[in-house]
């Protein structure tokens, strides 16, 4: 990429591809992804940017690399382990080590995120029915969940 | 950090104290420092929020490791090598390793900016009568450079 990359409309970057969220077969509803920055060279993490559109979510899934995220656009919802968090602009979320989450927008407005890894990082998994029934055992969470 | 940490006010959050830029004697004029995410625990880098007050700079510097930035906040300026490029909300900034770079807030408007660093890294070095002489060649770049 180029040293200056300017926003050419709200939430899109000169030269940055808008791609498909995931290609492994998850389950998600109307996702999308940018990479703002790719990483390597002096820099041992990625910088994505995911939004969902109005009514849409991300799949459940955890991994053992952390997520540093800062919502940018719109609101929503997030799971992070067992707790279901509101989220409005510039509000940060951490996802630990091996956690389940889920992000989801509200009906109105799309939900855009900022998100840092490490490029050299594991798969994310999916829950298997036991994990999915733990999960559920909280009835916020069970209403939350999309799968 | 808690899992979810809200911005209290615009560009504060909870929890997160507003710091000094540097201690080190560095020169620069304005500028104040908040650690969002702190890295580590399956996480290589930190994301931290600069924010420089309307006529402020950063210090001009370089170093081994590499800067992700996104602005936030603002307008502003930037050097990054022997290029100076203005820039609005949601500009991407890359500084590549050794590369001279500076930022300056416009006149009206606070400058902030998110910047992802390696967790592990060098520490930044200023100019020697010679780069400076060499970065001053430009009269763009002799124009915007403080020192």
């Amino acid at each position: 990429m180029s040293d200056h990359v300017r926003q050419t409309e709200q939430f899109r970057w000169e030269g940055i591809e808008v791609g498909p969220y995931k290609t492994d077969g998850s389950r998600f509803a109307g996702v999308t992804r940018q990479v703002l920055f790719e990483g390597g060279d002096g820099l041992a993490c990625q910088l994505r940017y995911f939004e969902i559109e109005p009514g849409g979510w991300s799949s459940l899934e955890r991994h053992r690399h952390a997520h540093a995220v800062m919502v940018i656009r719109g609101r929503g919802r997030v799971l992070v382990g067992d707790r279901v968090f509101d989220l409005a602009v510039h509000d940060l979320v951490r996802v630990p080590s091996l956690t389940w989450h889920q992000f989801r927008a509200g009906g109105e407005t799309p939900l855009g995120f900022l998100c840092v890894v490490d490029c050299e990082r594991d798969v994310p998994e999916g829950p298997d029915t036991a994990a999915l029934a733990e999960l559920r055992r909280a009835p916020d969470v069970a209403e939350f969940l999309k799968v």
